[in-house]
């Protein structure tokens, strides 16, 4: 229960202490809500040109922080930079989102990994950046796509409400679909450790599309593969701090999910009861969640009361405080600003 | 464990029997993937002209029960008739969904019951014709959209991949959407009363956007309409069947909603443990579900095997085979009579 600086308030959660008050960031924290992300966004010319160039997506990483007294940098980026080091080509067109070109036989892709380092090497070189420039009382988080959300952008092309062209794809290909599970992974796992050796701190693994699985899909699609990247960046980095977020799981599903995979932390999404969370995984990991991104926009009572709920299920649980899923555009900045202090205020309630 | 006849069958489940081999129907059994709807529907020129022509709809209905030995037909109408009878405008234009029209001020809905019976006068004719034309020993199944379903399609103005809006306008418009809810709740039951009136065995509410919402949300805009809406259909029919639909709903969600509702069954989606739910909640309430739609388009032994998967977690659990989801268009209509006659061949398993 000990206070200290920020970055031992974040970093020591990884612990498994719960840490009073509990320390904060928000997926999604660089993003459209802010004036200055749409002043850099504008001049960048695209968000892919943000994501490429060191100097730009530094700046829009530490915007949020200068703003707010939020404990972590999370890098600006995106997942599907993966995809693009495969070699598929991967396009953002805007008010579509992102569109990756179909995929191609898997020999086609580019497997050499020098490749991959080259190809993303501007996304290390930000994330170092930014290290350098982040207070030390700060965190810093690197990320990637997790490999059953990526496969299925890479078979779907873009984002779709249920992933079920994905699903009969690797119902009918199953060997096929295995062998793209297998490619990712590696790339996944390499692409956190090179983040790791530039700099980051903790890496969160986005499982975006891990709800609406049968059962035995979500043991071989996401438990198998989250374990295989899990592994491969703990055989180079062995104290790596590692989150990971299968949104939409079950309870089921991520009961498994943290016993299974080695992850030390889990992201809850704004549907997964808290309190059930805290007392069914809060033994086992790290709890971060699980605001509804929605309570933020409103504000005032709607959002004191979203907020206080979370804090009270998680009392005397290793956490961190975050949203269920990503800010959204339309939300007013300074309702960050007051989860934040909101956040700091309750230290009476003891984490 | 009797057999007995077909009707028994499916309705025998409702004494919270297990019925060996278990009964079965589809969501959207009667739909696109058969080339005799396909002719009806170009013969009817629109989806809504077939839901309020009593033909129409009678034949697509049956449609399916004349191919398949299936236990059950269910009325081929829309949960966004509710609307319509309220007096908001719906239309359902080909290749981008149903389009609602803006939410006016709750005044200027209409309130009046002997309206609403009016207006869907076509389709309890419908239902009457059906039951009528269906041999005895099939069940007739009637339905209707939950009221926060059918209130963040009245909000929203069309499906979207989360409800966010609708969230945000309830946040923020609590006594607004309280009102919206309370009228909702009232349309429903009379909906779902006057099926029964009609002829209907059973039927189903249909909360398909009962997912993602916070735990607070969940307990208030799901499960205490439909605790209203089973309430007033039960003070007209004592022993009305009743089946809950919430989908993507938790195991936290599920467990509150079958002890708190009063419905008699609940229908499991594709992404939920069949064997949790025969565990935790088989005790309770009859379970529906939950072969995931995409298994049935592929075939072969990923359809075979994620049938038995579902009739082996179901063991002598009261149980209703069905899908987790709805039949997709590309399904081959020869694996609807594939699962069919695989369901009644497993009648060795002890149900």
């Amino acid at each position: 229960m000990t206070e200290g600086e920020p970055k031992a308030r974040f970093l020591s959660v990884f612990d498994k202490k719960a840490v009073n008050p509990a320390p904060v960031w928000l997926m999604r924290q660089a993003g459209r809500y802010l004036p200055e992300y749409q002043a850099t966004r504008k001049k960048a010319g695209s968000f892919w040109t943000m994501c490429m160039t060191p100097d730009l997506a530094e700046e829009v990483t530490l915007q949020p922080i200068r703003r707010f007294d939020l404990d972590a940098a999370i890098l600006f980026s995106d997942i599907l930079v993966i995809p693009h080091a495969l070699g598929q080509g991967v396009r953002f067109e805007d008010g579509i989102g992102p569109v990756v070109d179909p995929l191609p036989p898997l020999a086609e892709l580019d497997l050499n990994e020098d490749h991959w380092a080259e190809k993303l090497d501007p996304v290390y070189e930000a994330l170092a950046r930014v290290r350098g420039a982040l207070a030390c009382d700060k965190a810093m988080i690197g990320f990637a796509g997790a490999p059953w959300t990526l496969a299925a952008y890479m078979i779907e092309g873009h984002g779709t409400k249920d992933q079920a062209s994905a699903r009969l794809f690797a119902y009918r290909n199953p060997v096929l679909f295995s062998s793209l599970l297998d490619i990712l992974c590696h790339a996944v796992a390499q692409h956190l450790i090179a983040q790791l050796k530039a700099g980051a701190d903790v890496v969160q693994i986005f499982d975006s599309w891990a709800g609406g699985l049968p059962e035995r899909s979500f043991a071989e699609w996401v438990i198998a593969p989250t374990r295989h990247v899990v592994t491969e960046v703990r055989a180079a980095f062995p104290k790596a701090r590692i989150i990971g977020f299968p949104r939409q799981a079950t309870q089921v599903g991520l009961e498994r999910y943290v016993a299974q995979t080695g992850v030390d932390g889990v992201s809850i999404d704004t549907g997964t009861s808290m309190e059930w969370a805290a007392s069914a995984l809060g033994k086992a990991a790290i709890l971060q969640g699980n605001l509804d991104p929605m309570a933020l926009v409103t504000g005032g009572a709607v959002l004191d009361r979203a907020v206080d709920d979370i804090l009270h299920a998680t009392v005397n649980t290793p956490f961190i405080f975050n949203l269920g899923h990503g800010v959204v555009p339309q939300t007013p900045p300074e309702h960050v600003a007051h989860v934040v202090s909101r956040i700091r205020a309750a230290e009476g309630i003891a984490h």
